[in-house]
Order: structure tokens, then C-alpha cells, then sequence
């Protein structure tokens, strides 16, 4: 019997290597060649094509993929109908939320989008910004940019809508922010066709499963210790409530074993406190996914 | 007295490298920073700005800029009324021709243009290539491709006008030209107001000696030779035609010393022929600029 | 009291940055300087020295070394009289199976080795391959190359006997297989003396057993979970029959926390299905050796 | 309410790699800018200042710094006043003992330290170095170095006291080690009013717990195995005396599982030992921190 | 006969690497080996020993070497009596003067070098600083700083004197440069002894006309062209004053060859204008020295 | 008319990538792609195709290549009957000679050849050390070493013959020369079939002409100077007696200018003479190529 595939669309471009990192955290191996747009796999119900984030959105809902990987900002510039499967976010790496912005020059007279009225404004965005800008009943003249938009103000332009992470490059180029534009943040979508396959959309959703499984951990450890019953309570009281550990029972009475996954960052005050109430053999270990 | 300035458009992207070389080897250092658009130079007289080759015919026309570097490609595809200075061009380096061809896959049915008839076509080229369509009076579909054009052909599109210069992005693709649709290459612009203001066309003037000079210089280099009178008119008959040599007296009687520029890939069969002829004391030397 | 010493031959050269690896892997630190041949390690009863892969089995055999690590192709082509230990085998590194092939340019008439009858043929593992072909019943002249054997079809002789992986070196000179000559995979080797001496038979097992759990490690994941009593059969299905998995008591009533080293490739299959057969709070953590 | 701020002194230099890398592995994150030496942190109780291990010990004296790390080399030649919270050691890493010795050509006559008597030393540590001399009577002119100290014997001084770790350089410069004159190792230090701070000295004996537990979990790895009752004392007795497992029972009848925490070094030695012991399915994992 | 030597001191460290350029452009390779303090050279009359600039000075006035290379900044600060031969100096390179500069907070009150009366300054170069502070009569406590010394103000000092080129260092630092202290370039320095001594001598002067040819040469470049008998006025005033032009007959009546040296800054300024004025295949040609 | 073809044998391996360069600097450019074994050239009468220095000999005996470049080393060891045109040879780049050397460890007895009679001596190049022993009428057993043979001694064989450039990798195998076995440089060579078709024997010749014209060329420079006729004798003194300077006059009365090439390693020695002699002016320019 022939193997059935699902047509999956892959981003290039910027946001591809942190995805490619991703799949393979979720176990699915993803062999790019440097010239190839069709990457081979060794998941073998996968048919992947990459292309722009741009252009995802419109392929997805033409059905020429069964679901894609791009930004919540592209899917809106395309206007297509496309539905969303899950986010995929963390904050410390290429999935973090990224900002699109209205800035001016340092010393512009502009001080909110109102005083944009007949002046011109260019983005990438353009679709979006239109509709933005209607939104906010402000006419203005809106204009595609091919990219090094930052430098547009104020030689070029009066204000720009322009993707922005750390702002360094707004401060570099003497910008500043008027306001957010949207905020946007990958996500994994697919089409009302694809999802009315049974097959299909149990295979979609497990790739949610473990994409979101890889992410999870990215920023989590397992914690192993000995606790006495006694100061089980008190152990207890210092880890996250959210998260229950596993307790087990160990051959020396009186004592168990607390297994549990928090998030790296809470390490540094937990450990000690762990310690101070009587936690013996704290072990932290790596983590390749966690499924709640 | 203040400095007067020529504001140039300079190509960000992929002539950048070589542009900057390029200008380097005419005298004039550029000194790019990473994050600035506007980089620093040591000649006080020019003002220079970066934007894509995409967008620099219409700014250029605007009188944003008195002069810009671009493609000829997408001088066409702006539509922009600018007046072209001189073509830069060498064929060993960034400066070699382009050509824009449309390609379809290796087992398509379409052998010409007229086979297109109602097909979808992607390209970046999108104004000429629909002019061009329509010039040779075949209606289709042509598509705006936000980049990776060759790997939509036959999944998305039925063919693709592309960038190519050695045609092994095609191949590695499965594509097979149909025609030639532009060949291009690199100009130097400007338009009629900064044309008619005497300080900017000389400066301007200078600026395609100086860049022609550097390019004429690539694969050149100047040969020395001392020869005997008797041998003169059988060395003359070797050197190439057009290239006159610089003939000077030496001090020892019968001989002279012979000095010619010529195109470095005629060294290998002109030099063995020389010392056959009864050259002698041959020297080859590398050269910076040649302004004939 | 001197610490014995187990003489070990290291390859040099394609396995040697792949063998190192897999000896830290082991719990073997071997330090390499550029220049020596004998590295030091941090397992004081190791005496190292490095040699290429096909002067190894003679080596072994003769007494040189207690034992060595080479690959099967260069123990057969040496005919030495050595002891197989153990085989290193691992699907995605360095120590997966090549193939010797015999290969003819594309456009050649020989289709069989019978062909070959009167050729010549040329290749690195001469001795081999002449009774390979006086096996088959084939007179040939089987010639030794000093390397660079693909190219030398047609050029040079009418076929080879060469090395291939992924056969794209063998397309890349348009040569075509025509049958399998020999599989090949590392081998850990001894001779009968070190055999029989028992310090060095079980240091030597001892090094198998540990170079065995690297590699079984590489695509191995080990995965925890929180089970209801109620569902422990339905999981225990989903997982593969061979590994059994171990199943511990938690304190939390009706619950059991069930722990399984699994294959990572399998871990796209089998995480959503554990996930909806009601398993909660699953980990998956990376392994750095598994001894069954 | 405000965040309270520890003010932490870090490393510049030969350290801060290894040190960044110590705090990462702690759980506290620290992104240094090429530039500046106020790197960012994710722990918002940290206000972290880099200063040359040189200067250390006399800014935490000052109390400029609440606490710092350097080297007890540099602590020695300060003189500062400050209190020592915890040494930072390894041997596999940057925080391996360094040692400064004093040194004299091959060929030098000089055999002991009497026979400096009246000669000239050159070193970096000029003051440790002088009271040094002081307590073994021996009178000599030290002179302070800038640097390159290795060469300047014999061609500007006699003998030198200076740095080394493999010996390397020394012999690279012929030189001859005379005696060790101090060992140093990285130390956390405090000052005394920070010390009576409760806050604060929570805050940095927190710091010592995590980088200690990090440092511990350096060269350590976790075991798991399946061991039947019957062979646990066995087994028991192949584990190193001081690290008691942890050990649960399993849903196996007469099996048990046992954990535990092992020096990765000793692995080599004890998992073949295991095996033969009857243990089953032993694993080795990663360990990001161990705190007993 | 021996060869003589002449004792050469190198500066190791930030003017090592352009040091070595600038001496293989005067026609000296100097080899440096890693870890060697005595590199090797194709001058056999050169005995060369790498020191930190700090110490040059000191150790050619105590005749440890004939001469050396250092900055004016570190001969000062040493107060070492030694005689300057010459000025290394290209403003392009790693021969460009470096300035000592007075700086404060952007935000400090002190405004001049009066208002840090009382005040304290860290600074490397501690004794010329001294000097300079008393010799404006201005009171205050200078420290000597180990490096790192523009992160020091406001946290550590009041001010600092630290070395700039561009400035941009004191600017991601918040500082304000005050006045200038110093401003240095490189020297080569002997004693009088070696001075005295006729060979030595002529040795330091030969290297210095090789160094300064070879400087001379970096911002330099050969022009060549043919010029009309009757044009030759107009084109010697277009070129520098300075800079006689070589003229010499050629075959063809009424034409001569002229030949010239100029800046390549010019370049862009004069070739367009010889250009215009008549002159005709002008090739400009690079220069390894020029010695006038 | 059909261009012919001269079959080229390129080296493949130690020499290719100065090869390469040395043919670019001959007018030749090379472009090797990383799989293909007949790399593309400039030169079309060139049909170049790469294989191993070691099987060079015999394929242009065979006449499957016209000529080829490999070692004399190579040429003796295959014994193949080839014409030699020209030697390769520059001191400072790949084409220096080098020697094979018989060494022994540091701590032998073996002090001469004689020592060896009955021991065993490992090399690659086991035909010619056969002769070699032979001729010296010593029987040893001469086996062949696939590499690595500097390791070798003692702990395989008695004595080596092996590669030296330095004597650096001998040193760091503890080895000590006993005599020199063979000093090997680059050749040219042909076939006699080759040589006397006189199409092919012009090219052969034309390429020797252009490969010695860029070696000549690698360490000499051009020197140019104005000198007044009264001095013309003592700077014609200075310079080297083989190599005749150019003179020409000058329109300056009295003054000539005078050129010339010489060594690059002279010119640290020549030009401070020159300078003190009266010359003025002097200029030194970079050469590609020199041909007598």
C-alpha cells in the first residue's frame, strides 16, 4: 500500500534554520540542500516545499499545501482564508513575537497616526497598513518598499511600518516609534479541505503535538531530589503550584524521591530554596520535549 | 566656501560587493557600515545613499538622486524617464551580463512563448515581462514572485521568467529555457536636471572616466620589452592591432624599448611569439586603470 | 604494581574524527595532537597508536597491537588471519555500511561483470578484488589506482571497483553500477594471543561493551510519563514489544509513572498516540549510552 | 517595590569566557556586548560591572563591588581585605588550578632559590613576589613585567616568576622550573558589610550553591538499571561508597530500579562491571547541576 | 668573516601585525612563530626580540637593543633618554596617529582639567600623566588603571585618560573628552653607542629609507600617459606642483611620454582633467616603495 | 576549423592549488569544480584532466596526456620513459625542491646505510629505495607504507625513507637523518610522440615560456630612478652585473632615466646604495611576469 503524504509548506528565509532546528527537536529530520526547494525528510508521510512566508498563506488556501508554517503578519497581508492550528512561541528563540511598527525620525513633528493625514508612508506590509490606516479614517499615500525600509525617513518618505525586535535598528536609523501596528508570531495553519481528511488532520495534529512538545521544553529541566516525608509539605510549597511532581517511594524509610519539570528560569531561585528545606541529591537534567 | 555635493544612488544588494570594489579600484573609497544606509567616503563631493537596484530608476527620476547605479532590468521595469550616462561592464566579474529568461520544466509541452496562451507565469519582472507578453500578442497570467521563482515551475506556475547567469540554477531545478526575454547590465544614471547643471554632468563626466577606467583595467596589464630595431615591424605585427605601442630610445644603439597595454587573456599566445620574434627583457605588469 | 597496557591501533584518517567521538561517547577522552601518532587518553590502560585503516588487520595480526578498529573491506583485502570482537554499526554517522561497487561509464556496453572478460579495471582494493573476479570466473586486469579511481572511466580503463555512499560521486562522473562487490562496516579486531590472555580479553570486551552503548545511545531517547492504572495496557501497546518498559508506583492513587527507552525516530509515531491514549505529563530526555 | 541589587564583579579576560559559561550553566543567563562592561542578565538581582581579575579583590574591598570573582593569585597580590565565600574548581575546564612558578634557562646555574641572591626576576606579581622572597630571606631584584615574561630569560633578567598550566611555554623558551611559588584557583569573594547584609548574603550564597552545583555536574553523569533483589548487594558494592543510590521498586516481581550519580570518568570502569554484576538496561544520561 | 648584527627590538602586541607588513614591504620578512619571542628574518644582519612597546624604550637605552619600534607615548612615559631616527607615519594604516585624551561623563560637571583639583584619574599611562597634571599645576590623585580604563567613569574615577582614534569608544562609554594629552605615532629609536659605531649606523639609516619608502609607497601610485608636445604645459600644471614629472621622446613626431608619482587620493581629481586637457592612454600602475 | 587540443596531466593533491596559481599567474586560469576531474580552463587548446603526482609518469609515457606536471620523486619511482622540458622551481612557494631522506629514531644505532643490511625500512616510495639500497649493495627488506610512515620507527620498522621539508615532522617522531636518498623538484614532461608534432611541441614550449616567466617573476621587482648622467657609472656598479638596466634620456639636461629588474631579497641591500649614490626618484613596482 502507497504511503499517504501531507503536502506541508516550509518558510524560507529567515525563519527557516530556527524551524528546521524545531522539526528536528520534534524528531522529524529535515535534510535541506543548498540549492533544492524540496527538502527530503525522514518522515515519510511528509511532502515539504519551501517557500517565502510571503507567499505561504495563499498556497495553504489554495490547497496546494495541506498546511504551512508562517507569520500571523503574512497571513493577514494576503488577506487569505486560511485556518490556524496552533501558535508556536518561546521567547528566547526564532519564535519569539515579532512587532511591526509606525516610525518616524527622531525630530519629525509627527506624534501619533493622525498627523499622518496626506503624508507618505512606506512598509512591505502594505495590504495591512492600508487597511490599518483605514481603520483609523487616516488617508494617507501608502507605499510598497523593497526592504531597507528603516532608511527611507525621512530622505524618502515621511514615516515607515516596519518589522522591529529590539528597536536597535529604528535607534540606529534615528527613528522613532509612534505606535504598534500588529504584533504577530509564527503560527501552523492548514485549509478546511486538509482538515476534513481524518488522516490528514490527525497527522496535523500530531505534528501540533510535537512542535509544540519541542518548544515546551526549550525552556524547561527536570529536577530529581531525596525529600523526607517529613518535609515533603515544605518542598512542596516551593515549586511552581501549577506544575504536580511525581513522588515515589524509595527503600530507605522515611524518605521518597520528588521528580519534576520546571522552566530554566526558575532555577536559580528554586535550587536554593530547595536545598535550605532539607531537599538532599538535587539533580537537574535536560529535556527534549515535554507534553502536558 | 562650502563643498558642493552629487547625490548617488548606490545599488544595496548583490552589486554592492563589487560596486564598492569597483569604485575602489577608480580612487574612490566607500566605507560601508553594517547598519547605515548612508556610507561614509572619501571623496567630499559625493553624497551617497543605499537602496535596492529595484527602486533606484524612480528615485533617480525624481531628483531624489543626480545619479544611481542599477540594473538595466530594472531601469525597464521601474518605467522611469532617466537618462543612462555610460554601461559598465566587464565580463570576469560582478559586472558581466544578466539574462532574464523564460524557462519551463525539462518534460513540459511548451516549446515557445505562443504555447503560453492562458498559462500562469511567476516573476519578479512583472511590468516588463507583461509588456513583453503582450508585445509578442500572448495572453497569460503573469504573477508577482516574491523570490525562490525557479522552484514554482510546474508546481505552481506552468512557466517562470528568472535571473540567470550560468544556468545551473535551472538545471539544478528541472527548468529548460524557452527564450531570452532581457539581457542586462549595469548602467550609470541620472536624469535631465542634474544633466543640465554644469558641475554636476562633470562631475558625473568624471565619475563614468574614472569607473570605466578601473573596469578597462580588469584584465589588462602592460608589457615591457626592449627589441632590436631590425625586429620592430615583426613585434609591431604580433601586438594587437588597435593598441599602439609607446616607443622610446635606449641608450644602447639598435635597440629600442617597446611598451604596449593589452588584455591579459592574449598574454599566453602573445608573449611566447614575442620571444620567438626576438624579444628580449619581457616584463608583464599588473595596472589600476586604463583611460584610453 | 604497573598498570597493564591493552595496545590498541586507532584508524587514521575519514573514521578518525568519528572514532574519537564515539570513544568520548564511550567515556574515553583521546586527545589527538596535529602531529603525533599516539594520542593520549584518559584511561590509563589504553596504549594508542593511530594507523591508516589498511595497514591495521596486518598489524593486529602480527601482534602490533592487542587490537584495533579498521573496516571489513581493508581486514579482507589484507588477508590477515584477525578475530572479529564486535561489529560498529550505526545507521547515521560515521560508522554506517559502505559499499564497494563495481561501475562502468553510462553509455557503456557492459552490463554484467562477464563483460568484463579482458578489460581492465581499476581500483584501491586490488588484492580483493582479483578473487573477487577469479570467484566469478572472470579474466580481467585488475589494476591498482593511487586514488581519484572515479574519474579514470572511460579515460583510462573500462571500469572501477570504488567506494560509494550515496552514489552521488559515482553520477557526478557518469558512471553506472553494475553490481554489488562488497558491504562493508567497522569492525573492533584482536588476534588469538591478546584473546587468550585474560586481562586483555576482558579489557577488550569491557571496550565492546562500552563502544556497543555509545552507538546503541546515538538514536535512542528515554521517555517518563504519568499513567493511569486503567489505561497501562492500551500504552503498553502502543510501545514497541521489545522494550519492555519499567513501571513504577507514585503516591498519587491509581496513577504509575511508566519509563521506556525508545528509537527517536519512532518518538513522531508514538508521542501523539501516547498522548491520546491518555498518558500525561510526558518527557522525552537524550541518552548518552544504553546497555541492554 | 524596588528590586534589591547584588552588585557582582566579573572577570574581563582569560576568564570570562569559561566564567559566562559557569553562570549559563547555573541557570543565569549573561549576554555581554562586545563593548561594554555592563553585560545584561536575566536575574534581575544582579547589577554585574566586568573589571580585570587584577583589580578584583581591591573594588570588592571598597565595597564598589558586594561580591566578585578572581583568582587567588590576584586576591594575594592586592592585599585587599575581603572574605573568601567558596573556591570555583575543575579540572577539565577554566577553573582547573593554575600555577605560578619561578623559572631560569636550561643552562642556568641557578638551582634553588638561594642562588638568586643579589639577581634580577621579572614578574607580573611583583608584589607577592617580593614578600615572597622576603619570607625566604633571599634578597633579589624583582621588576614588574608587562607582559611576554617567558623571553626574557636570559636575555634581560635571570629567572622569572611566572604562569604556567601545561609547562608548554616554558619549554618553548627553554626554561627550567626552579620551585612552585603559588597555586591558584578561582574564588568567589565578599566583603564584610555585604557579608552582615541577610539579603545580600542569602542572595550570594545562593550564587555559591548554583555554581558549585554546576561545576559539580561537570564531570558527573546519571545511571539507571534494573537489577533483581537477589544481585543488589553486588552491585552495590561496584558503585563508589560515598554516592548511595536511590533505589524504587518496580511493578516486576523481585527487581528493583536503581539511580545513581557517578563521576563520568569512572563510567569506563563501572558500567562493564554492571553488566557482568546481571544489571539490565542500564542508561547513562546528562546532567545539567548536581547539589548534594 | 661573521656577519654583524644589529640588535632590533619588535613591538609585540596591536602594532605587531602591521609592523611585520610594513618591514616585508621594505623588502624584510619577518617571520613570527607562535610562541617565539625571537622570529626570524631573510635579513641576516638583523637580530630581532619581541617586547611590549611599554618596555622598548627602556631596553634601547640600556643597549639590550641597537634600536627599536615603539609609539612617542610609551618612550615618554618611560622617561628612557633615547635618540629618535624617525617618524613612522600613513595615515591609513596601523601607522596613523593615536590620541591620549583627558575624558569625563557626559554628564560630569567638569568642564575643564582645573576642575578635577582633588579628583581622581585612572590612566595606563600613570608617569606622563603625573607630569602633565603638575605641569598645569593641577593637583589630583592618579591611579594606574590595568586596562578596561574607559568603563571606569563615573563608577570607579572622576576621569580618565585613555587612547582614541575615532572616538567611538568614548561614545558607547558616555564619555566627553576634555582636551588632549598626548598625541603619538610610531618612532624608531636608537642609544648614542650605537649611533656612534659607523656600521650600526648606516644599518638603522638604511632600514629607516626602506621603512619610510615602503610608507611613502601606501598611498601612492604610478601614472603613465602620452602627450602632445603642445599640450605638455597644460598637463604638467595640472599635475602637483611637487612632484617633477619624467619626460621622455617617443618614436612619433611631436608626441612624449610622461611619467609621474602622485598621491592615489588625487587620482579621481587629476585623471579626468589630464584626460580632458589632451592626454591619452594614461594607465595608472601600483607601487610597492618611493624614495625621493 | 576544429581548435586542437593538447592533453594536459594536472596534479592532483599536494601541488594542485600552487599549480593552479602558478598557471594563473602564467595567463592561464583554471577552475577547478570540487568533483569533476577535468576542471575547465581559459586556454582553449588545453584538454586538462587531474590524476594523482604518482601516476603521472606513466600516463604521459602512455601518451593518454601530451604532457603533465609532477615531481622528479614520482618520475623515478614509476620508471616510466618520459622527456623532461623544463624544472619548476622557486624558493619561497610550492616549488621548492624537496627532500627524501632515510631516518632512523634519535636513539638507533644505526649511524650509515650499512647499519641496515637485514633490518626493515618502510616508504612510499618502495620501487626507487629498492634501486637505491641495491645500488649502495645493501640487502634490507623494503616494504611499502600507505602513510603515516614517520610514526613507524621503531615501533614497526627499523628506518624510514621519507618526505622532509623542514625536518619539523622528524623532529616530532624523535627520528634523525642518517643520508640524503633524493633531492625532487617539479617537472614538465612529454612523450617523445608528443614532441615531435610540431603543433604540440609549440604549445608545450609556449607554456614552459609562460610557467618559468611567473615563477622568474615571483620574487623580483622593477626598480625605477632618475640619475644625472655624471653618476651613471657608480649606480650602474650597485646594481647587479647580470641583468643590463634600460636607460633613456630625459627632457631634464644631464639626467636619464634608468630601469631595471632585480631579486626582491637585494632590494633591502640596493636601494639605500642607490639612494646614497644620487639617485633620486626611486620607485619600486610589483611584476607578474619576467621573461629573459
Amino acid at each position: 500500500m502507497k504511503t499517504r503524504k501531507l503536502k506541508l509548506g516550509f518558510p524560507k528565509g529567515s525563519l527557516q534554520e530556527s524551524t528546521i532546528e524545531l522539526f528536528r527537536k520534534a524528531g522529524i529530520r529535515i535534510n535541506p540542500s543548498s540549492r533544492s526547494y524540496f527538502p527530503s525528510t525522514d518522515d515519510e508521510e511528509l511532502d515539504i516545499m519551501m517557500v517565502r512566508s510571503q507567499e505561504m498563506a495563499k498556497y495553504v488556501e489554495d490547497g496546494v499545501f495541506d498546511c504551512g508554517l508562517t507569520g500571523f503578519d503574512w497571513i493577514c497581508e494576503s488577506g487569505a482564508n486560511v485556518k490556524e492550528v496552533c501558535e508556536l512561541l518561546y521567547a528566547k528563540s526564532g519564535f519569539r513575537p515579532v512587532r511591526w511598527v509606525l516610525a518616524v525620525p527622531n525630530d519629525s513633528k509627527i506624534r501619533s497616526i493622525k498627523d499622518l493625514r496626506g503624508k507618505r508612508v512606506a512598509t512591505e506590509l502594505v495590504n495591512y497598513v492600508k487597511k490599518y490606516f483605514a481603520r483609523k479614517k487616516v488617508k494617507a499615500e501608502i507605499e510598497f518598499s523593497w526592504g531597507a525600509t528603516e532608511a527611507k525617513a525621512p530622505a524618502l518618505v515621511d514615516a515607515i511600518v516596519e518589522l522591529t525586535e529590539t528597536g536597535s535598528s529604528l535607534r540606529a536609523n534615528n527613528l522613532r516609534i509612534v505606535e504598534d501596528v500588529l504584533v504577530s508570531t509564527t503560527r501552523l495553519i492548514t485549509n478546511s479541505r486538509a482538515w476534513k481528511d481524518s488522516w490528514k488532520r490527525e497527522k496535523i495534529e500530531n505534528l501540533a503535538i510535537l512542535l509544540k512538545g519541542a518548544l515546551a521544553a526549550e525552556g524547561m529541566v527536570g529536577l530529581k531530589m531525596n525529600v523526607k516525608e517529613a518535609n515533603l509539605k515544605k518542598i512542596e510549597q516551593i515549586l511552581p503550584a501549577l506544575k504536580k511532581p511525581t513522588i515515589s517511594r524509595l527503600d530507605l524509610k522515611g524518605w521518597v524521591a520528588l521528580e519534576v519539570i520546571i522552566e530554566e528560569q526558575t532555577v536559580k531561585r528554586i535550587i536554593p530554596a530547595l536545598k535550605r528545606a532539607g531537599a538532599e541529591g538535587i539533580i537537574e537534567y535536560p529535556l527534549n520535549k515535554v507534553i502536558y
